[in-house]
């Protein structure tokens, strides 16, 4: 009985992390990349007033951020058309996907997501002790109907989609959300990952009355606002549910500068207008490169745009290590059928340059 | 059975929260305090090269930031001699504590501190199911003897302990600590916070073997450097134990400012080194005008002075209702016999002005 003890569950838990950042990759390189096309960053940074505003929150982050964040979720908030107390703000989706599951998930339960969807999310699921049940895309979408009678079947306590869809690229439209949460089980809480809605065609998102008891839906100012590396994240659901979070949140996780650059960002919509016209220049471009190159881009509702290499996941995994050997630093779907494709990130006119340049020489190196 | 369908733990959690934060108080108030001299900020700021450090990385914000840390984590082993996978960074020491229970702390499990010590502590226990034992303070002392003893009675999975101590501001020496190791029972963990260490007397760290399993010790750029709005803390330990983290930790969680500014702030030795003098004078400054008004300021290892009003629970919570009119923030210790103190962090000559001017009435209007 040696020090320390950890729990059966961590004991059981594997050592692998959910991702692997570039800069591990340039250091195993010894050269960083030239193109960073593989995180679904925005290329196209966040509003100069949130650069502002977080330049002036720097001076003064000798202060704790206000635990409350109450300047933050009322324009969340107002935003939206809903009140402070129906939203939380978090470190990312990533930290408030961790808080929901913990709020919910025993060891045993029952989980439903889809097979080859978002990593993180499992990995939370998994890091709680729940029972992961995966249900197949259908086609190069997310499968609603599927989702929702293996929900039923399983008694399932969090039934996770992302709409749109990363890795795929692909969207349901608002309709068909609506009528995937009418058709719930009993005791199954829906959270509706939307990290890139603010890319997706008009629509996309349903409306929610957010004291729906069914839903709970996810936001980020990762993807569109370009603050990924600020990590904060937002959720909108029912004043009971969002009340729960504090009984096991980090109350002063989201410092000072993230409450700061999140507060600018999303009270500057103009520059989300423009970042979307960017994003959907930039996906026609790689759809343009793709296509040259022979290969077939899907239809994207995101700020990448996944492309079918037409063979095997081998195929797509030997491209990708010959894209990397050409500096540039994209990344593939993790299952099959899906791992016959690569994914790649909006970006810069010159960052879609140098793919360009190296996608054809990378089809050649993988044969 | 509608949804959400809780945990059956987090149904039995409180709603409460460790921490109601200045900003709380200000919106209720209708104005803002004067002197903020109540959360053991720093008054006397990050260094200048960590504020340039993040309004360089506000630029690159559209990247997220390095999961593995791997510059920082670096940089934190070189200035405390250990290697880079015996150190974990994470979201403040807050943060890292809440992975630590949870890594170790299953329903149930026997889990020892003081009565009176850090709250947020206490909040990650009872939010995995942990059974709390507290130990009485010896004096306005921890009491490591009767902690030991305590975790032995109880087969304690973890021990925490602050050196030096928050809210009473007292510290062992290195000896006691290093007795403290050596008498723990087998297989308990000693959970050693340090955040207040950069500012204790030399001789107050004790040399740790970082591979010792009986021991993990935690420190913060919250306090010394300046930097509680920027959430980032770090954990030393044996590399097996640096390593569970990662089974659980939001891979992602500290950003690219934080990192960017927490680097830049432990390489700049010197101005921790004009910290701690400023803190002196702070110090000294503040037990004056505890003394001038009949108070004893109690011995201060840390960035804050606890000071004895010489009464009961009742009249110090006066005192700080009535320090409160007068716009100054401070808060004090929550239970018998420490609540007969309130607690005042170190500021500059103005706000120290501000509550030399302030406590003779607050002294007044308390009775």
């Amino acid at each position: 009985m040696t020090a320390p003890r950890y729990t059966p569950l961590v004991e059981s838990l594997p050592s692998t992390v959910p991702f692997v950042g570039p800069e591990t990759q340039e250091r195993a390189r010894g050269r960083p990349f030239r193109a960073r096309l593989g995180a679904n960053e925005s290329l196209f940074g966040p509003s100069p007033r949130a650069v502002a505003a977080m330049t002036l929150a720097a001076s003064e982050v000798w202060m704790y951020g206000d635990p409350e964040m109450h300047e933050l979720r009322g324009a969340i908030a107002a935003h939206h058309g809903v009140a402070p107390d129906q939203v939380m703000v978090g470190e990312g989706i990533d930290g408030l996907l961790g808080l929901l599951v913990r709020l919910i998930v025993a060891p045993g339960d029952a989980v439903v997501t889809s097979d080859g969807a978002y990593p993180t999310f499992a990995f939370h699921v998994t890091g709680f002790g729940g029972r992961l049940h995966k249900v197949p895309y259908r086609g190069d979408h997310e499968d609603p109907e599927a989702l929702v009678a293996r929900a039923r079947e399983v008694g399932a306590k969090i039934l996770y989609l992302a709409n749109p869809d990363n890795p795929m690229g692909s969207h349901h439209p608002a309709a068909a959300i609506r009528a995937m949460i009418d058709n719930l089980p009993e005791g199954t809480l829906l959270a509706l990952d939307e990290a890139y809605v603010e890319l997706a065609p008009d629509g996309t998102a349903p409306d929610i009355d957010p004291e729906d008891p069914r839903v709970i839906r996810f936001r980020t100012f990762s993807k569109g606002y370009g603050l990924a590396g600020l990590r904060v994240g937002y959720a909108i659901g029912a004043r009971s549910l969002i009340a729960a979070f504090d009984k096991v949140r980090n109350h002063f996780g989201v410092g000072r500068i993230a409450q700061a650059g999140a507060l600018a960002a999303i009270t500057d919509q103009d520059w989300l207008v423009q970042v979307r016209t960017q994003v959907a220049l930039s996906r026609d471009e790689i759809g343009r490169i793709a296509r040259s190159c022979g290969l077939a881009p899907l239809p994207s509702a995101t700020n990448f745009v996944t492309i079918d290499c037409g063979r095997d996941g081998a195929h797509a995994r030997a491209i990708l290590r010959a894209l990397a050997d050409r500096d540039i630093f994209v990344r593939m779907p993790f299952v099959a059928p899906h791992d016959r494709c690569i994914r790649v990130s909006c970006g810069q006119p010159e960052d879609l340059a140098a793919l360009a340049e190296a996608l054809p020489e990378a089809l050649s190196a993988a044969g």
